[in-house]
């Protein structure tokens, strides 16, 4: 059998995404862990729930930092211990990975891992604002660079080394868009052309409006338990085979080359050679597409393709929803949306959905392997899970 | 033997305390990481450490998240993967507890905990503004209250219920400062009377400017590896034994009392359980004074005095540094200085400096056991742990 389980996930919840007027992060949150409560009936949560470990990136949005005690409290499981751990947008992947070591250590049997994020409060430059505090402060946020200036950085250099267009970048939007008409959940639910994308306004040339991901609002949850004690809480556990975490320099500046992701590279290689798997056993996956640049990119870092070879990968259709490994069938950052804090677990909700059959219009048949791929800031941070349907 | 070791500490850093003009965070962690690596120099960092697990509060006073990977950097140990973990004042507490479970998952041989605030490039006011953002923001925040506030409300409860008096208070800072004088990295240098701590002018009625910690920058860290290969990396480890985190509601609305903390009893309660031992083994503390009644509440709810005796614990001279449990022989926050992200580990620090011998002048004779206890906010968080001489 591939891949030891290293932990169960029993059950996830995933609020609607999107600009949810009137709701703060505590509610959002306790709307995903109600999914998740409701979907596993033998889980008690104050009983059973030994600690949270909740993604949220800025404390700006809601002027608010020591959250953890809010969502133990709002998720109705206190006084289970509660901790929030911080890697920009890779969050709640982070929680994922600490929630595994929580499990694997064996103090703790089940553990609920998250994530949140309210943005939708604040103003478009505020939160650009608040985003770019993922940069490094002396050198690049003093400077004047956000997060599309960054990343528009990457996506000049990749065209330059290797040829890649603009119209590929576009196809990464139509192709997440159209996934995302079939996920109710996500924050945009219309499909757009690659003329839309290519005529959509400049925001950080070559980065056009369309080819960046959206600001909103939203939270996931997940209850990982020990692999052993998993069908207590259902027939169907997704298990977690593979945990990898890799960090670079956080300044594009200090990077040797801007077409490629060092903390990808090394995340995969952990996760792979963890779960005994390369990226061809790979059946379906949720990457980080902050901007259709960055999924070019994760193609490439992750394997699913040769370096160079992105822009080309998504050209031949393989990473649709028919293709041979689709990616980001629940629409991705890109039209489901990217609640950042919450980013890291909703990718993991989806490949649970995914490999246990329950992903509606959206279902890949048959998939048995899933991955997801969460980048922290301007890819600083990468953490990487492998998944087996059970 | 009491206490079986989860983990060892073989190495411990800390920058100095203070007002460090001139410095950024980054920076003092570097300082604190140096000591760590200069005093064991059979570690290997970029080799051996396999994680880094850092706290820090606020990313308002640098306007700077996504630090986790700076830390990493200017440790030196890239690509040693990072994360940062917050819970507001036991950010690093936290760091403490993950870097465990790390250990103990057998995923990680040799992890770097540590934490960072630099916070005295802001105004006091801004200052009390960013801490004000770990209590509830819709019920506390809102209405104006700041942390003296809140621990004003706690200090008044105490003294209607048990009796406690503003002397008893005063006396804590009087110790702490005492101490503190005996610490070369402490912040303040300097005794104070309980007639200077009476006279000072009032924060939040009972709370005195004496009666409160520090505004501080600074930074700390520790090695923590399995215990079967820590004299691989030093002939004087000391182990952690025991280790409890207690959750509670954020907001004081919310308690049935306010002259005890659950989530501290919680903590100690699992701490004590997990070491084998009682309050009665433990041979010197570091307690979370952020305010002076926190301090008289903390020997209550750790169980050092039975429940209201806090006041007359500290006036029996039992906490002094030649009394029968030694409290805060650093300095405490009170003196030593909270640089709140750095603080659960600086705790750390201090028992590993007692516990091996290095006091210096405030050196507890003959100590075995060390106990740490860091609250965040006002309290919805506590993290105890327990350490044996090894």
């Amino acid at each position: 059998m591939k891949g030891r389980p290293l932990a169960a996930i029993v059950s996830a919840g995933l609020s609607k995404f999107g600009k949810r007027d009137g709701f703060s992060s505590r509610e959002l949150f306790a709307e995903a862990v109600k999914e998740a409560f409701d979907t596993c009936p033998n889980l008690d949560p104050k009983k059973d729930i030994k600690a949270l470990i909740v993604g949220n990136m800025s404390e700006a949005f809601e002027h608010q930092c020591h959250s953890a005690p809010i969502m133990s409290d709002w998720a109705g499981i206190l006084p289970a211990p509660s901790v929030r751990v911080e890697v920009a947008c890779a969050s709640s992947g982070a929680a994922i990975r600490y929630g595994l070591f929580a499990i694997i250590s064996g103090l703790c049997d089940v553990v609920m891992v998250g994530g949140f994020e309210k943005m939708t409060n604040r103003t478009t430059l505020e939160a650009t604002e608040y985003l770019a505090m993922a940069s490094d402060f002396p050198l690049e946020q003093w400077n004047g660079a956000t997060f599309p200036a960054l990343f528009a950085l990457m996506a000049t250099a990749h065209m330059h080394k290797y040829g890649t267009t603009e119209e590929q970048m576009a196809l990464v939007a139509v192709k997440n868009h159209h996934n995302g008409t079939l996920n109710p959940k996500a924050h945009m639910q219309r499909e757009v052309t690659v003329e839309q994308v290519l005529s959509s306004r400049i925001i950080a040339k070559p980065l056009k409006l369309f080819d960046c991901s959206l600001i909103s609002d939203g939270a996931s949850c997940a209850i990982l338990t020990r692999p052993d004690i998993a069908r207590k809480y259902t027939d169907t556990p997704v298990y977690i085979i593979g945990s990898g975490h890799g960090t670079d320099a956080i300044g594009l500046y200090e990077r040797d080359d801007l077409t490629s992701l060092k903390a990808t590279r090394i995340a995969a290689k952990e996760a792979y050679d963890m779960a005994g798997l390369s990226p061809k056993d790979i059946d379906v996956a949720e990457v980080h597409d902050c901007f259709t640049i960055a999924e070019i990119i994760a193609y490439e870092d992750l394997g699913f393709c040769n370096p160079g070879e992105g822009g080309k990968f998504i050209e031949s259709g393989a990473p649709t929803l028919d293709g041979s490994l689709p990616v980001n069938t629940s629409g991705g950052l890109k039209a489901k949306g990217h609640p950042v804090g919450a980013t890291g677990v909703a990718q993991l909700y989806e490949i649970f959905l995914q490999l246990t059959g329950q992903a509606d219009k959206r279902q890949v048949d048959d998939c048995e392997i899933g991955l997801t791929h969460n980048l922290g800031g301007s890819g600083a941070t990468c953490i990487v899970h492998i998944y087996r349907r059970g």
